[in-house]
């Protein structure tokens, strides 16, 4: 998922140094990884030097035997399961002697494709340095790294260092803690590493769907995603969901002179600007009959949840240069648990320079939609559909030839994307609780718990083909450049990530009931 | 002026053949031209010859310089006039004994730059076609040309064919063949040549001021723009003024992920969405307050000239591809009498492959203005302006820095372009009654009369600077490729124009009072 982009820097700057274990497994954790620094960090730096594009299959291909292999050495069982078109899906399965309940585990090895031009160091060449890029970050030499602990600010640079192989080798890291320290696993664990999540994961929903039995268990964990942006770990309980569409409005067969034709041949770019403004408000409202009929409330205990969530709009603001926000300054993590309508583009004929006194041929907005449950993609087309219909338009779903366009008037060419519906796990299922408290006693600290995130995450597809609950514990830092060049995981984030999936393999099976 | 557009072939197909000459003056200019045909079209390919765009200053002399001599050869007394920074303007006096009236005719000999790679034949190499390019036209050899009469559909290729060296050479043949005739000017003429019409005029203002009392007259006839699209000889009255403004709304500093803060930081797209869509209705109704307030209604005799203008919108819906037009199908002629709001652009973050799911930083609308009097671009900016402070934007005119972003919402950037008014020279007013009158009674057939051009040309800039009125006489065909590659210009109305100018050269006078 995409990066919830960088700073917070003042509130950052004032972070306490971590406390005292608070729990047996803390300690155990914190002591090991004290001593294995250089290791963990190495192991990462080993995987991130496998370039990993969902569409190179030979590499793709050699991402899927090295983990499966890190996997096999800790003694689990695991195969490549058929990618029914796509990458090999990394499985394996690890027993806990006497544990009642199962969690899946997962994460994906493929990254998103680079830029290379872009990056300051090879995407697949890793990179120490002693802190971010843009703060002035020095690099440090891998090859000869401390015995002892290493300054926590540090970053590990390289394609899907966060996103999500960073996620894999605090797993791994996990099961060795747990074992040095001789702390049994409580549930045992299957291992479902993805190798085409940043090519939309097209065949996941098959591979699930063929795998259901060897899947079966009581929830899955998904290591995907930042943790929250003051750094405090995170669980995320859902996500919303997407769907996109494009808008075509048609005028002339050309761009007409706008003098001897202007208020006389219809302008497609009036067109589109009355349909955009008729779909939602400038406050984030969506105007659009019984749009909001499905959005299923928040629980008390989601809403509670929220109210828990630190704040971080006034950072925010001041980050991106927003004088307001919309619905009144509403808090960011309340106006990510609605509905949303995104308008990601608008074109017609030119601006600036180039603008050229004619009336349009055709003008276009491009939209993404953001669903909550239960909502649905199909629910969203209908409604939408409706109401440009209910405005006159004659809808069509190609674009129109010169008789189609001289016989129709009001002619709208759609263009959905498909998209997935939205997810969201009751924060008091039996699992959840589990999940919270699992980690929660560990750390002797709460966690920000967000019933969803803004972001889209196909979590239903999961909850569709297993039927079993799912939630998200992700590691990365927010400022981690995901998706973009310069990627990077912060060393303090690679150890609480650790401790937090410890915490689960030692803990979970204690509190499921 | 811009081109028309091509086509109403079918409008055009039912062409009857030119009737006997209606008048003694018809007569004698028809029997001169016949036996000049060959002669006129040479005169005029020589001139096309001459490369003229106004930026080339040597160039656009040596266009300046043949000019005047020509004008010189029929007896003219002729200079340059400073151009004061531009092109000089061609300026010449052609007394006609015991007049009592002055008449000046006004036409530029710049051309619009040319992009030679669109040519069909290089721009300044005049070449004779059978017909338009379009239709098959055929190359002729214009140094074999037939000593007798040519076929009228064939046409004359090179820039400035139409637009506007086509007038000089008909005014020129218009006083060949009255001499040869021995038929009296009945008004004193005056010529003023432009040099810099292609490039906006920027000196014209100037240029009349410091001449104001050499350009004393009754009234300007301009020789720019087509005649109507049904090929009939058309006059116009007045042009409609034009301003332009862009519209910049801004949302976050850099474009943010729609998931996480979709519906938190403004759209700046769904802002300029909703602006343009307050400005005016998909009908062309500008929603203005106050916007239509300075409209001067139509004359008795204005909305009688409408009436009798040959409907052609029909056919042009068909050529255009519209199936409907704005205000329920009411006639173009109607239309372009009125305030005209076009948008010619939208841009906001991306529509199509590229299209990402993000919120915009900024969105831009550029739209150009028509107005019609007595509307002023001051008064335009200022109803506008209060428009949208009334909707609590704050207003801007430079692209704002991010603390200027941080510290004020709803932030509009306005950048206006000048323009200049719209122009009306009342169709009942002594000079365009005698116009009107000298061109009919020569051609026994009324004229289109149009009170005003869709198009914007700066009539308003001549009745400012010398207080007298103006009428435009266009000789182009409407399918002549102004602005564009493969102008042109038909021979028919090389010929139909050189009799308009005679017949106002001969009968002008004889009509003022």
């Amino acid at each position: 998922m995409p990066s919830l982009g960088t700073a917070l820097a003042v509130l950052l700057a004032g972070a306490a140094p971590a406390p005292a274990p608070a729990s047996p497994v803390a300690a155990a954790v914190q002591r090991w990884r004290t001593a294995h620094e250089a290791e963990v960090v190495r192991s990462l730096a080993d995987l991130l030097a496998l370039p990993n594009v969902a569409s190179d299959t030979a590499a793709i291909g050699r991402n899927a035997e090295r983990i499966l292999a890190l996997l096999e050495q800790r003694g689990a069982q695991g195969r490549l399961l058929d990618g029914l078109g796509g990458p090999p899906v990394v499985y394996a399965e690890l027993p806990a002697p006497g544990a009642r309940h199962t969690v899946v585990v997962y994460a994906h090895y493929d990254g998103q494709p680079v830029d290379p031009a872009r990056w300051t160091s090879p995407p697949w060449t890793p990179v120490l340095r002693t802190r971010a890029l843009d703060q002035g970050g020095k690099d440090l030499d891998l090859a000869a790294l401390p015995a002892g602990p290493m300054d926590p600010e540090w970053r590990l640079y390289g394609r899907s260092a966060s996103d999500d192989k960073g996620t894999i080798v605090a797993v791994l890291a996990a099961l060795d803690a747990l074992q040095a320290a001789g702390i049994p696993r409580t549930v045992r664990l299957k291992f479902f590493f993805e190798g085409e999540e940043e090519a939309g994961s097209p065949h996941l929903s098959a591979v699930l769907a063929a795998n259901r039995a060897l899947l079966e268990s009581d929830g899955w964990l998904l290591g995907d995603g930042p943790v929250h942006q003051t750094r405090r770990p995170q669980l995320f309980f859902g996500a919303r969901g997407v769907t996109g569409l494009e808008i075509t409005a048609y005028g002339p067969l050309r761009p007409l002179h706008s003098g001897h034709y202007g208020n006389w041949a219809p302008n497609p770019a009036v067109q589109i600007a009355h349909v955009v403004a008729s779909l939602r408000d400038v406050d984030g409202r969506i105007t659009v009959a019984g749009y909001y009929d499905d959005v299923r409330p928040l629980s008390a205990a989601e809403k509670a949840a929220l109210d828990a969530v630190p704040a971080v709009d006034e950072a925010l603001r001041a980050e991106y240069g927003l004088a307001a926000t919309e619905a009144g300054g509403a808090a960011l993590v309340q106006r990510i648990m609605l509905p949303a309508l995104n308008v990601r583009g608008l074109q017609a004929g030119a601006v600036g320079e180039r603008a050229a006194n004619a009336i349009p041929s055709e003008a276009s907005a491009s939209i993404d939609f953001r669903l909550v449950p239960d909502q649905t993609p199909a629910g969203i087309r209908a409604r939408v559909e409706a109401h440009l219909k209910g405005q006159g338009f004659t809808l069509i779903d190609h674009a129109p030839g010169a008789d189609e366009r001289r016989a129709t008037p009001r002619l709208l060419r759609l263009h959905w994307e498909g998209g997935y519906p939205p997810a969201r796990t009751p924060l008091d299922a039996p699992f959840s609780r589990a999940v919270t408290a699992a980690i929660e006693e560990t750390l002797g600290a709460p966690l920000v718990r967000m019933p969803m995130l803004g972001g889209s995450i196909p979590m239903s597809l999961f909850v569709e083909a297993t039927g079993r609950p799912i939630v998200g514990l992700p590691i990365a830092n927010h400022d981690n450049n995901q998706h973009a060049a310069d990627e990077n995981l912060r060393l303090q984030n690679l150890w609480d990530g650790t401790l937090a999936y410890a915490a689960v393999f030692a803990r979970l099976g204690a509190r499921l009931p």
